[in-house]
């Protein structure tokens, strides 16, 4: 509907994920009305992610170098494993400071809906790490929902052949939360995962 | 928190409005696993709309061209002037096919609030318009909000002296919508406004 390029950044925006044809017009306006070397500075850092962020050789996190910043860290206990879905996951558990050792990061979670099986995450790489690295426990840190718990229940089967502790990050009910609000299934776990004190 | 391009790429998305941390952060990785060509694609088109994207010279509206689409166009009748606040409510108006003349964009409405008067919108543009071409009617299509209203009111105000004609866009209930959900300005000027048949 619009002339050229601003039709064309219209589209492109559309093609994002979560973003509509209302807001990639809402966007792509805003654009115009940028100073131009901001508009360049997001159009820099666009193709510099791709030129420049790869994935860690050992855990697949993002990385700018071979080895992330965490495995190169010799600080972190390399004798704990923690499998994540995907690098946002691995930095929202960074952000708490509760885990002092490094990652796996799996590419995502079982889902036979989507064709998605262990072959297509990296669950071999795991395995091998295994193998090869000094881990004695594997924290899984998949997410609470239905493939994250399938692609949990699977690991921890097919880990119990080896000789590692497995763990699963607790569910129940979020810290400031109200009970009244929660619903059955996290309060069923709140309850099923009760501590003595 | 994220190594170098990536933490650059999810700052840069995040200064687009509407976008909070946690979209630019998703924006940010589903980049990561674009095709390059896609992610350059997005790049340019920035790059592109600051370059060859300005303002229609007569009416403000976008243009690739000192003058716009509509106003180049010996089809649209030049005695019927619509007022708008924003090139994107010229193409809402466009879709609907109802409007055959051209348009003048305002650049925004007035807002004391925000330190918008007449001097910060195209209103001295507009009157010039008035004085050079030969426009009959001006149809006031600014935003039914308080900004909008006060706007059309202004200029309808200042219409006044000039040799021409001022209507406003009709408010009402949307097509489509209940009586019973409609808030009470909207029946009420649905009321106010109401045709006899």
């Amino acid at each position: 509907m619009y002339e050229g390029p601003i039709q064309d950044l219209i589209e492109e925006f559309g093609r994002l994920p979560g973003v509509g044809p209302k807001s990639a017009q809402r966007l792509a306006f805003h654009v115009l009305t940028m100073d131009a070397a901001d508009a360049e500075r997001l159009a820099r850092a666009l193709v510099a992610v791709k030129e420049k962020v790869r994935f860690c050789v050992r855990c697949f996190n993002v990385s700018e170098q071979d080895e992330c910043r965490i495995c190169r860290d010799a600080r972190r206990d390399p004798s704990l494993l923690c499998v994540v879905e995907e690098p946002r996951d691995l930095m929202a558990i960074e952000k708490t400071g509760e885990f002092r050792g490094r990652y796996h990061v799996l590419g995502g979670a079982i889902s036979p809906i989507d064709g998605v099986g262990p072959d297509q995450l990296r669950v071999a790489e795991l395995f091998a790490r295994l193998g090869e690295e000094d881990i004695t426990e594997v924290v899984l840190a998949t997410n609470p929902n239905s493939e994250g718990e399938a692609t949990a229940s699977y690991l921890a089967r097919t880990l119990k052949a080896m000789e590692v502790a497995v763990s699963r990050i607790a569910s129940g009910l979020p810290v400031g939360g109200d009970l009244e609000y929660a619903d059955e299934v996290t309060l069923g776990r709140a309850f099923a995962g009760r501590r003595a004190l």
